[in-house]
Order: C-alpha cells, then sequence, then structure tokens
C-alpha cells in the first residue's frame, strides 16, 4: 500500500505510513489513553481561555479541530495538542491590541492563530524549522519560569475573590497589591483548597492509591486527573451549600454545541500588528512541541520530523482558528500522560477530539456553578511546576554568559511582559556569544621533548625556539576576533624582537571568512615588511579549500604545512643557515627540538 | 623621565612618551611631512565641508583643534587626522534632523562631534574597541564602496551646474535627471577637466615629472598635491575671465580669522535624537583609523594601542565640537602621505594644524573666486578612489554568505541611506555567521587502516564497525546547532538498529554551552533509553573543565576517551564480549581496527 504513495505526499500527510496498518489492538491502547487525557483536557482547555481573557467554551473548541488535525499531519505518535498555559499567555498579551471581553479581542485571538498557523506552515515548507534553534534553552527555561511565575501572580486574583491584571509581573502586582484588602474569604477558601489538593495529589496521591491495592500505573494515571476530581468537588460544593449567595464567581452558563466553522476573517492590517506576536507564540509554541515529541519518540526508537511538525503545528492552529479558538501547542503534561497511558498513534489525538467534542455538547450546563477559583487553582499548580529553579542554578554553575542571557530574559519579562523578555533573550544570547568568540582562548605553543606534540607553554614543560612564534587559536576566525588575531601577533612580535618566523597553528579554526582572510594578509604583509615569515599548519580540509579560492596562499611568506611539527622541523634548517652566517644563541631550545621523532601520519 | 610618570598616565598620554625625546632632526621629518599634508588638507577640507553642506570655513576649524589634540592622545606617529569623505556623508545624513543651512544644521553637526567624541572616550574606557570588529569587512568594504558612488553622484550637481540632492542613490538620482536639461557648460567644462586632470595625475603626472628628472619622492608627492594645483588654476581661470558672469558658482567669501573656541550648548533631546547616527560615525570613522594607522606602524614595527585610539579620536573630535567643527577621523590619503613624506611623531599632526592655521588667517580671501565644481572634482575622484569592485569579486569568490552580507550593505545604503545601510550590514553579517555554523560540518568517521588516525568515511578509505557510530563535529556547540545533533544522532540510530555505541569526538568543538550541554544530556538518555551508549573523545581542556562543572559526565552511559582511536579501542573488548554471548557479523571490519597501532601519547 505505501509503496503505491508518492514519497512527498507520504512525508506530507503522515496519517498514510499509519493508517493503513491501523489495528484493533492500537485502537484499544489509543482509546483507553484518549479518556484520560479527555479528563485532563477539559478543565485545562476551560482554565486556559479564563487565562487568555476568553469565554470557557472557546477554550472547548481549541480542543477539538486541531487534535483531529494534528492527528493527520503529525509525526509524533503520543504528542497531545491543545491549549497550553505559556501559548495563551503569549496571546493575552499579543490580544491587547484591542479590549479585554470585547468581540474585537476574541477576533485578535483567532486572527494571531491565523497568522501563527501560516508562519508555522510556510516554515515547514521552507525548512526553516533551525530558526527555532536560536531560542537557546537558557533563554527558554527562563522564560518559561518567567512567565509561569507570572501567569500564577495573574491568577492569584480569581482564587483570592481579588483582582490581579496586566501584561507583566510588575502591572500584576501593582493591580494585585491594593485589592488584597478586598479578598472574598469563601472564594479563597476553595481556592486555597483547590492549590492544597492538587499539590498534595502530586506526591501523595499515588502513594495512598497504592496503599489501597491499585496498581501502580492506575494510581500514577489517578493522580493525573486531580484536576478532575477539583472540578467535580467544589462545583458540588458551590451548588449544594449556594455559594453563590456568598459572592463565589462562578463559570456561569457554558453554551453547549459544537463550534461553527468558519473562515477567519480576512484583515491585512490587523495580521501585519499581529506578525510579531504570532512569530513569538509559534515558535515558543513549536520549541515545547517538539522537546516532548523528541523525548518521547527516543523512547520507543520512532522518528520525529522537525520540519513536518511545523507543517502538523500549523495545521492545528489553523484548526482552531476556523472553529473560533486561538493558537494551540504539544502539551508537556498531558502528552507524557498520552504515552504512558499507551497511546500507539495520532489516533489517540483524534479520539481525544471526539471526547470533547461530547462533553461540548451533554456536559456544559454541569458546569455551571463550577467556581472560577477552583480553575485558578488548576492553573497555578500546573505552570508552578513549569518553575525551574534548580536550571538556574546548574547554569549559574556552568557558564555565566548563559546565566546572564537567562537573567535577562526573566527581568525583562517580568518588567515588561512575554514578548520583550523572548526578544531580549535572544538578543543577548546572540550577543554574548559572539563576545565569547571575539576574545578567543589563544595560546602560545611549544613542543613537549621527545613527542610530535605542541601545549601550550603555561600548562606544559616545553621547548620553544626565541625566533619562532608559535600560535595556537581555539576558536573560527571570523570578524569578531579578527582583528583581534592582528593586534595579538603585532604586539607579540613588537615584544620580541628576536622572532623571524610566526606559525599558526589552525587544528581548531572550522571557518576563516573574508575579515579573518584580510587580517591574515595583513598580518602577512606586515611581518613580511618587519622581515618576518608567516606560516600555518594543520589547516582543514574545508578551510583549506576556501583559502584556494583567494590570492593569499600565493602572497604568503611561508607554508602551510600538514603539523605543526613538520612547520617547526622544516623552519629549524633554514634558521641554522642564516644562524651560521649570524650567529644567535638558540642552539640549547633548539636542541630539544631537533631530538623529537619524525612526523607521524596525522 | 619616563620612569617617573606613573603607567596609566604614560598610556593615557602617549605624548609623555615620545615628547620628552623630541629631537631637531624628528622634527625636521615632520615639519616636511606637515608641510606637504597642510597642502592637501586644505582642499579638501572646504570640500568636505561643502560635502555636509555647511559653510566652507567649517572644514578648516575641523582641521586645527583635532589634530593638536590627537598629537597628545595619539599612539600612531603617521596618522593624519581631520575631516573625511565618508564620516561628512554620514554627518550630512544624521544633520537632516534639521534644515541644511539653518543654524540648527551646524548646531546638529556639532553635537553630533560631541556625542561621537564622548561614546569614543566612553569605549576607550571601558576597553569596549572590540566592538568596531563587529563591522566586518565585507560590510565595511560595501559600505564604503556604496557611500563613495553615493558621494560621488552627490556631487555631480555641483560639478555640472545642475542640482543633485537626497540622503540615498536612489534620491540622489532623483533630483539629478530632471535637472540635467539645466547643465551650465562652463561649470561643466572647469569640472570635468578638473576631473580629468585629477585622474591623470593619479597615474600620469609622476612618470612625467620623473621624466623632467625630478626624483621618485619628491615626484610621488608633487602628484599628491595635484588637488591644489586645482585649485590655484580655477580660481585663477574665474577670476582672470569673469566666469562669475557666466553663472559659475564659486565659494564666495570665506570669513577669515581662528575658530571661537566654545562648549558646544547641552542640548539633551537633540543627544539622544543623534546617539545611533553618532555610534555609527565613529566607529565607521574608528574602523578607518585603525586599520591605516596599523598598517603603518607595521612598517617600522611601531604599535598602536587599540583602546587608546579610542580616546584620542574621541578627544578630537570634541575638539573639533568646541572649535565650532564635525566629526574627524584619520584619514587613509593624507596619512600615507604623511608617513612617506617623513613624519616622525604625532607633532608632525599639531603641525599640520599650524599650517591650516596660518591659511585660515591669512589667505581666505584668496579663496573667494574658487569655483565649487574645482571642489566637487576634489571630491568626485577622492571617493571613486574608495570603490573596490576587486573586493567584491574576491569575496564572491572566497565565501557566499561574507558576498551576501556585502550586496546586502551596499544596496540598503544606495536605497534607504549610510545609516540603514550599515545597521543592515551588520545584522546580516551576524545572522549569516549564525546560520553558517547552525549547519556545521559533520562526518562520520572511520579509522584508516593501520594508523590511530580517523577521518571522514566519505574522503577516505577506512574501517568502521557497524555497532560503532563515530561522528566527528566541526564546529563549537551551541545553541543554533544544539538540537541539530539531536537530529543528527536520533536519525542514525534510527536507520542503524545494529548500533550500540555513539562516540563523538571533539576535537573541533571550542565550547559546549548551556543548550548544547541539554541536548547532550537528551541525546544520552534517548540513547540509554534505547540500549546505546554515549561516549565522548578528545576534548579540549577548558570544554572539560566547564562539564566537570555540570553533572553530565556522571550522567554519561559511557567515557570521556582522551583520544579517538582510544575510545574505539576500549570498546572493542565489551563488544566482543557480548558477541560472544550472542554472535554478530562484526568480525571483519572489527579486524581492522584491531590491527591499528597502539594509541600514541596525543
Amino acid at each position: 500500500m505505501t509503496r503505491l504513495v508518492p514519497e512527498l505526499l507520504r512525508r506530507r500527510l503522515p496519517i498514510l505510513d499509519w493508517g493503513p496498518e491501523y489495528s484493533r489492538q492500537a485502537f484499544a491502547g489509543d482509546l483507553v489513553a484518549a479518556a484520560i487525557v479527555t479528563i485532563m483536557l477539559i478543565p485545562q482547555s476551560l482554565a486556559y481561555a479564563l487565562l487568555v481573557g476568553l469565554h470557557p467554551q472557546v477554550g472547548l473548541y481549541a480542543s477539538m479541530a486541531p487534535l483531529v488535525l494534528y492527528a493527520i499531519f503529525g509525526t509524533s505518535r503520543a504528542l497531545a495538542v491543545g491549549p497550553v498555559a505559556v501559548a495563551s499567555l503569549m496571546t493575552a498579551a499579543a490580544g491587547q491590541v484591542a479590549a479585554q471581553g470585547s468581540p474585537e479581542y476574541l477576533g485578535a485571538a483567532i486572527a494571531l492563530s491565523t497568522v501563527a498557523g501560516v508562519l508555522l506552515i510556510v516554515m515547514g515548507a521552507l525548512r526553516l524549522g533551525f530558526l527555532a534553534n536560536f531560542l537557546s534553552h537558557p533563554v527558554v527555561s527562563g522564560f518559561i519560569t518567567a512567565a509561569a511565575v507570572q501567569i500564577a501572580a495573574g491568577q492569584l486574583g480569581a482564587l483570592l475573590g481579588a483582582s490581579s491584571k496586566g501584561e507583566s509581573l510588575l502591572e500584576i502586582l501593582h493591580s494585585l497589591v491594593p485589592s488584597l484588602g478586598k479578598i472574598n474569604p469563601v472564594t479563597a477558601a476553595i481556592g486555597i483548597a483547590g492549590v492544597g489538593f492538587l499539590l498534595w495529589a502530586r506526591g501523595g496521591l499515588k502513594p495512598l492509591l497504592l496503599g489501597m491495592g491499585v496498581g501502580d500505573r492506575a494510581a500514577d494515571i489517578v493522580s493525573k486527573v486531580a484536576p478532575a476530581m477539583v472540578i467535580v468537588a467544589t462545583t458540588l460544593a458551590v451548588w449544594g451549600f449556594d455559594l453563590k449567595a456568598r459572592s463565589v464567581a462562578i463559570l456561569g452558563t457554558v453554551p453547549g454545541g459544537l463550534p461553527a466553522i468558519a473562515l477567519p476573517p480576512i484583515d491585512v492590517s490587523l495580521w501585519t500588528k499581529l506578525a510579531v506576536p504570532a512569530l513569538l507564540v509559534c515558535i515558543v509554541g513549536y520549541v515545547e512541541s517538539i522537546s516532548v515529541a523528541l523525548t518521547l519518540a527516543a523512547k520507543r526508537r520512532q522518528r520525529v520530523d522537525p520540519d513536518q511538525e511545523l507543517i502538523a503545528l500549523g495545521a492545528a492552529d489553523l484548526g482552531s482558528a476556523v472553529s473560533g479558538g486561538f493558537p494551540v501547542a504539544g502539551a508537556l503534561s498531558r502528552s507524557v500522560v498520552n504515552f504512558d497511558a499507551g497511546a500507539q498513534t495520532p489516533a489517540a489525538g483524534a479520539s481525544t477530539a471526539v471526547g470533547v467534542a461530547i462533553a461540548t455538547l451533554f456536559l456544559t450546563s454541569l458546569l455551571l456553578y463550577l467556581p472560577k477559583a477552583a480553575l485558578a487553582a488548576i492553573i497555578i499548580v500546573a505552570v508552578l511546576s513549569l518553575v525551574d529553579i534548580g536550571a538556574i542554578r546548574r547554569t549559574w554553575a556552568y557558564s555565566r554568559t548563559d546565566f546572564a542571557a537567562m537573567i535577562g530574559t526573566i527581568v525583562v519579562t517580568w518588567l515588561d511582559g512575554v514578548e520583550a523578555g523572548l526578544v531580549v533573550g535572544v538578543g543577548l544570547s546572540i550577543l554574548l556569544h559572539l563576545y565569547k568568540t571575539s576574545r578567543p582562548h589563544v595560546a602560545v605553543v611549544g613542543q613537549i621533548p621527545g613527542t610530535t606534540t605542541f601545549r601550550n607553554v603555561e600548562r606544559h614543560a616545553v621547548v620553544t625556539d626565541p625566533e619562532i612564534l608559535s600560535l595556537r587559536v581555539d576558536e573560527s576566525l571570523y570578524f569578531p576576533n579578527a582583528r583581534l588575531l592582528e593586534e595579538l601577533v603585532n604586539d607579540a612580535v613588537a615584544a620580541n624582537p628576536a622572532i623571524r618566523h610566526v606559525i599558526l597553528e589552525c587544528r581548531a579554526v572550522n571557518t576563516i571568512d573574508v575579515s579573518a582572510l584580510e587580517s591574515l594578509e595583513a598580518i602577512n604583509h606586515r611581518l613580511a615588511d618587519g622581515g618576518i615569515t608567516l606560516h600555518l599548519s594543520e589547516v582543514k580540509g574545508p578551510v583549506m579549500d576556501q583559502l584556494k579560492r583567494s590570492h593569499f596562499l600565493q602572497a604568503l611568506g611561508g607554508k602551510v604545512h600538514l603539523s605543526h611539527y613538520d612547520a617547526v622541523a622544516s623552519i629549524k634548517p633554514e634558521l641554522a643557515k642564516s644562524t651560521r652566517a649570524a650567529p644567535r644563541a638558540v642552539a640549547g631550545s633548539a636542541a630539544g627540538v631537533e631530538s623529537g621523532r619524525p612526523s607521524q601520519p596525522e
């Protein structure tokens, strides 16, 4: 069957790969996983819709079509797509082009999902998935930690019956603090109890169930649906004790029925306005999704195609847009549960969509008395699990530049919002990397006596010759560090009048760009003016190929030597000759070098 | 004497180094050089002032104090500071905050010089000279070529008696073309004759003088003062034939007398507006200056301190500002003449300033009949010598990415002006570099039979083992390429079910950042899930030091081996053991490896 389908079509429609071989057994696994994920997804989708600032049913709308489309286009067999916390927060930030609660606000969310979908598909078609790589780990990790804290703070108002609004942590705290006097005690009790139960459920529920004789996997899964228990319990409590009369904010009427499918309105000026936020939403969503997908795929040695994933997530966003939803992504927690519960194919996602559709058709009336504080509790506990203090500590220990990029991202996110935080983070990590490579590690090297090996004179007992300067640069030579090399060589030669040969060891040089080439030419030229010869050693194949396309090798005073040892060995006799003509006191150290073994085939 | 002066003061005031030892002989050399440079500088300073859009005397003002200050603070013994073409064009572009010809326009030029001076001094004090390195050679070269063509086009109006104005080549051509019908034939005759003479003087004057028995150096220098001859000849012609009556635009009254020294007015809002243009002016000026200074210093094995040069050029800009001038820099042509004519110390610059002062006091009345077309001719010929088509061709041959950055700079400069051109150029070169390193060269390596050397399986006849995957990455591992490595390893392992060990050879890896560390951890983890062991080989000292500060080495399934040969050699026996337990057909290729010589001390 699969042989008959052209290769490109099969790559673009992975369902053609697994669909024809879909077995009853796989269906059983998918169905169990889908049932559990559905129970997780319903409260989360309601909560994330509120987080965006939309009516709760919009969250349900974003949990149907996207899942079906991902099942058709996606290459991961376990990724659970739908509303996620960080993308929802970013949607809320981007939605500020309209007043929250207005039809234009929903329109902006739909437009954002449309633009994000189109961008993802274009990136996929052009194989631009590598763009996501420019979000470095420390920036993503710092951003998610900062966003999680900010989301949690933003939910404190709903949790306590106070108010907290704003695009940055600063603004949220600014609105929250004055309203703390107006806390609704009943709401706060529900909210705090919800948070308490959910936190306990993470660590305590599973051992309890195990103690009650429940099987390990079942206990694991039941503890994951704790949010659904909170929903049921708090809804019953509000209804039973008529807490609405005590001013507890409830979800109210959630209209049932499936979403109307409609093409999003074409609004080029709005789309242009949302282009940058959409790019950020879709890249962050993609990075989250692909990380989870790769991790889960590796456990079963399955393949994930990163470029096809762009297309699949783009289709999911477009699916959300046409059914009146907001941007979606692959969810960390639900994907892991999906995988653990035995999902075999993307059909599990489609079955989840059916589950959500059934709930949307028949169960929304039960949500009337659901207290908003319970949803706030679910969001807070979900996002706080994303806060990764350990990552901050590990990054500090490992690299100060990565740490600086991370902290910059966090601070700017908190002070100025999610978009500024991401943009500053990416900019910082690029600039800090360039800064680092602009000051490469450069060592003067000498020969380890009795070997053909040359090492740093400061770390090893080595033999050097006063007339030969051997330099090893531990970095590609390119524009940020090209002129530094000129200065280094200039200074070294000015400080040591005896030097008559300079050899650059290039084994760590992966590229030489035009700037560095011009610097090398300048160095060669200036050294020649001062009667000094420049040599290169251990130049890599691809770099040598490139140098051959320039005039540098013709102009080079010395030669390009295969190994550093060869370089020194071939210079020695020359020096000796001219030394006889005008004797100099170099014999002692020269002897050490000459006792070295002949060059190895390297 | 020099021993008594503290080190820092001596570094900050290089005059303390050479001043106390200043000899009569050095003075003689400096004086000759100064006289020649003065004759070059006077017409150039008038012309560049007109290029900025200021009164000609402002050019003279910018040619006194800056030279004296550079003599005190500068470390180059030959750099001739003063008005230069590219900085003048950039000043004209930045001056657009006010109407050309208005007092506010002069104020903007002075403010630009002030801000540029302060920025340079701050950069020097903070040792931020490396920032200039982010202007790559192709970007600078492309920018100067583009600016030169644009400056020349902008002068065509004055040269022909037509009109040409604008901030970009596009705008200039747009204003020039309709005015070509209104060319003043007499003006055009003077202008074209001037250009013709100057072009001929470059190649033809020196041989002619040599043929007349003039000495080589004298002939060389006389051919460099051709612009002064043009000035004298055309002024006499305009005066003698009363060409003013034929509508030839003349310079008019140039007020004599030295500039009033005054602190520039403090105008924070104007300074803020000019911050970016000032940064660009001062960095471009610095790059030009330091290139010339380093080249000339190398010829006599002298030192130039790049950070002190920032301070010296900053002082020069501030000197220009307080005497009512515009930003200055080290001039390529005048510096070379200064050097060739025998300048020994920065005192030559100070003497040049005295020469300009004398001219400003006594000779400005002679400039009344100087035709503007003559100055236009001088500018055109001067800047066209900066056009470097060869550099474009060489860059194309050498590197497509560098070529793209260069062409991007040129095109944007012509379409949108000098500032946009530079900013786009820097952005492009950074992005293209990141793109290149995001797709590093990765080779599967195998052992060259009978050696300890491992090489690319696609380039060499090597021996590999189906159960061992040896990968060499020719790039530092950092965020743009971190995830690529994950995908590569994932795909390779998914495609070869026999693989049981993966070894990454790291000799070309100069750094591993946090993103790459997390990717390595993910790779290690996923491989372990699939029953495969990850090893590293040939990890460099500084990288190893960093890895030791993480938990990676504890989590690593395999080991870090000193050489790739060691790695394969230590894995073999393990494989052999488990192969005996469950035999596999690997003996053939394994034999090749085992016949290899023992590991060398590397």
